[in-house]
């Protein structure tokens, strides 16, 4: 039996990386958070000493807030006040400045890919591996901690596979990413580039569900992690869609079963932030369409705010055993969202020094 | 040794469904044809009487051919003048009117999909089963034949997939498509449907490639056809992209190869078309590219002059053995390219009466 | 001084045509309204007698509210309940059925051109024209009555107008649109068509943006209702653009005046719908954004809750004397929303039988 | 009576900024011009020294010309070979580097912006200002030349306005584009930024339409060019197209005339490129579709092999007088096709030393 939990008060978070599109994405899920109060937001030196509402670019729909547009912007370093910070930070600078902040007590969530493998740092998505955060208790950074998030394709694949590897176990998972533009940033291809086209490429992108998919369905030893031990190939395809990572996912599932026993094991599937009541956890983690043209990047990424694997298109497949389609937003669940979800699991279990 | 092939004089030619973006390829390519001669334009009733150049909605980048233009449309029907009829008419109408055409003497080579799996009825992708035109023999039309081409993702795929199978043999295909829309025609998704979006479904299409594959791939025997006996999966996605079909594909193959054994493969394959110097084939019919970001539809494409499989991208697959992207323009070699190419091998092969 | 208001009770309202695009708008926008209950869903008979779930085929990024979806879809015609039918019926039927409907004693707010331009029917914009409303009482349905919505672009247009008239006067307008393919349905432009491409034509646009424009900005006197005088000039373009219209408008006013005389006429600009405090009503009908670059669709379309018009780039006209960019959300401000806000203002103002 | 003209033997040429977009279009129109024999290619230090089909990231439809494949990219710089020099180099060192090439001897052909005001420097538009080159005289380089090419807009309107000029004079020209990103170059928007959405904004843009033209559009006296007396307005988009921009146009004359002499300047209109018979001269410079949708970027842009301004849709403008729709293809007769035309006049008329 899993108890809901309440923090006692509003807990300070700063956002590093605040001025790219996942940062974005964080400060615009921390305004009105019920735990969570922003209290900082720092981005790389030539940004900082400035209000927020200068150097921000920002891209998403709805206005910046108010709030954060005021604040002045911090250089990203080990200085960043607040007790847990976010970090969408550059791959580039990730590693160091995180490990120092967790040496300084904070609790780290990151959305950076630096400490993703590291055996101590849990990757967590939280319905599906969240007995994973016990793998804390291993770090030496002090009172800190860090906690990451896997890649979005990852996060959406992980929620999709999770119900089936409970039900019915799991040999091999072979899936065709069609990757939306938002993930990219600024260093994404041009529109020249992606009018009248798809690439059928995205540099670094599938070992990373390649590995990182084998760790978040990994099993949690006295002596450790134990990756998951099934066959996985991550294919990777960059489509002119703003949001919403679509998977084309055949698999091999450990025992025989029906459309209607796999339909239903993503539709009961509940887990902890369900349990806790997490304040950003989707009622509906997986949820099935039976349309036949569904799930589609558009019309269906926003379903749950954004926080679910949206999955349909389920038959029989002559090479696996069985196909589907499944779509997660990767800048909701994907990214910013995901690590807010970890980070409220993460408190919840008391992570926060 | 195959000897290279001339006609005697240009052999009349007509188009059936004229009108459709297929059609207005066969317009196209044959303005200049060295073999054939366009003597007649058909399409459905309320087209017919009227010049061509009023009816079409030509929607190819350069301009409609002046003689095309000033055709006057016929019925789409049996008494169709010209040789040899090039059909590109609505499945819905093109299984009995091919079949009169046949009856009345004309060779018919069609890209609808009525008599593809027609026992008797080759299913050509003149590289990959040029000796599936003997199945001709066993038709019943008097001097007349019917030839097909397989639907544009099968072209294709079998192009990609031949010299694999000459070389190390195959034992099971996964592809996973991402089409472009000239394939659908008006009856395709709406702008406001694909723009911000791709569509993980396309009516039809998977068990189309399922099927038609393996009977290109197939065997001719005494007692007829045998289809190829291999596991092949086929997922198709609808994506904003005017021409050119990408597919990601993985394979398992008869026996173990190198990386460079498949390159080779693809690199060296020459066949009937390339032998007998038919005027529509490609010098090469497969080619590889190195960049790792290789091929791109819309950069990529035109190699060939859109009658080529171009590929790229190959790596060692996870869960089965290899893996690669192919693309193919859908409606060059994929339809009326494709169409006419199988027009010259029968002609070339005496199957004109 | 202009009252606040709010009604006795929650005020039973019908939605006819609700299957369309701007039906499902509306449904949308309903589920929560302040003081509308949404009662019935009217559509063509091809889906009556069926659950509204089952006959739309739902494009909007929410959901579909789980209430509208169990409700049976009635057939459109004169025995729709309700006391208020919003009509976003086509053109064709919209005219006869909207007469009966008011005939038979209900306030019918449609988003339909048949009506539009009838002398005694206001073409309404509930901040550039409130007292228009007043031709009602010209109206001869009985108890009945019948308000409009201009089209899209002329509503975006209007409000961006309103401001300047008012402080400047206004001798010419010219605009080229930027349109949004929302507004053209499921018989607008296919993917093929829109991707890669512009279409630099609308049918029926160009004069119904040149007309209605005149009709919102004209002055009620004691003969009825005079049209504006000025010369205004619309170009229609459709490009590939989910929602928002953006509108590049050069004019010449009445009089002399400084960019920050019209940056402050829009910014201050306010009316009956935000003294009232109509429940849909924008904060700021229009705003003005001084990044070089905005507005743009995406970016800034969801402002106001799409509810207002968004302007940019004002700067000096060789040709006329300012020109500006104007962005409106052509759906949302600019078809359901604007037709729920005018039936508002109908309501606060004793329209209701 | 003009003479048509043949150069007595092959012309060696360079392309300095070869590895960009407009680059690559000068080294594909070269590699079969029956004058121009391409003998070097010149980019960036660090592309210097290593095969061109390394360096370069060739993004055009067709393939990269095999014997540019091999040839060793040089520095751009006053060394580099040949008689005549067509430069795509960045407005950033374009104006020092050309000024040295004409010092050395050298007819330079400028798609940069660097010398296209100088009072001494024709900014030609073959069919518009042939008489322009005679400015070329009042040059100072020695035997060297410069000439340049306007932006890729002001070609295509200037040729749509020439025979408007002409036939009934001009005074006033509203102008709102929707260009095309393949002119962006890298630098330009990102897919994520372009994907549903347009900019109302291109830097620099507005400025070089409005001053450009003007000068195109002048006349040259004994005392030099003086620039057309005419308003000129201009508004820049930059909307998800790859090649053609879309001019809204509206225009007032200098005397009334019916639509039929409009269309009948354009279609009849021919100048010096055409009677000496350039070989890139399209047969006919402007041209007018009168179909009720045309032109579009997608459907038109290749007509004349891109070398045209394509018309359409002229109707009367309630603002000023006549509004039409022009389009022209941005890199071929915008950019590269257009300095090419411009170098055959140059030769022709005897500037090469």
């Amino acid at each position: 039996m899993i108890a809901t939990y309440e923090p006692d008060g509003p807990i300070p978070v700063a956002v590093a990386g605040a001025t790219g599109g996942v940062g974005q994405r964080f400060v615009s899920l921390l305004e009105a958070h019920p735990w969570f109060e922003l209290v900082a937001l720092a981005a790389s030196e030539h940004s900082a000493g400035r209000p927020y509402g200068e150097v921000v670019r920002w891209s998403l729909p709805g206005p910046l807030p108010a709030r954060a547009a005021g604040m002045e912007v911090l250089p990203a370093g080990p200085d960043i006040p607040g007790r847990l910070v976010f970090s969408a930070l550059d791959a580039a600078v990730a590693g160091a400045i995180e490990t120092e902040l967790a040496r300084g007590g904070k609790l780290v969530v990151s959305n950076a890919k630096s400490h993703r493998m590291d055996p101590a740092v849990p990757l967590l998505v939280p319905e599906v591996n969240p007995g994973h955060l016990a793998l804390c208790e291993r770090q030496d950074f002090g009172a800190g901690r860090i906690v990451t998030n896997p890649n979005c394709s990852t996060i959406a694949l992980a929620l999709a596979l999770k119900p089936l590897c409970d039900a019915f176990g799991l040999r091999a998972v072979h899936v065709v990413t069609l990757q939306a533009l938002s993930g990219a940033g600024l260093s994404g291809p041009t529109g020249f580039e992606m009018t009248d086209n798809v690439i059928p490429y995205i540099e670094g992108e599938e070992p990373k569900i390649e590995t990182e998919t084998l760790k978040v369905l990994g099993e949690l030893g006295d002596d450790g992690l134990h990756a998951a031990e099934l066959r996985l190939s991550a294919t990777c395809n960059r489509v002119p869609v703003v949001d919403g990572h679509t998977l084309c996912v055949s698999v091999e599932l450990g025992r025989e079963a029906d459309a209607a026993d796999l339909i239903e094991a993503w539709s009961s599937f509940r887990s902890d932030p369900q349990h806790i009541g997490l304040p950003s956890a989707p009622a509906r983690p997986t949820l099935y369409l039976a349309a036949p043209d569904a799930p589609q990047p558009r019309r269906h990424r926003d379903l749950e705010r954004g926080m679910a694997t949206v999955i349909g298109r389920l038959r029989r497949c002559p090479v696996l055993q069985w196909k589907f389609v499944a779509l997660g937003h990767n800048t909701l669940r994907g990214a910013a969202g995901g690590s807010i979800l970890a980070a409220e699991l993460a408190v919840a279990r008391g992570c926060l020094a």
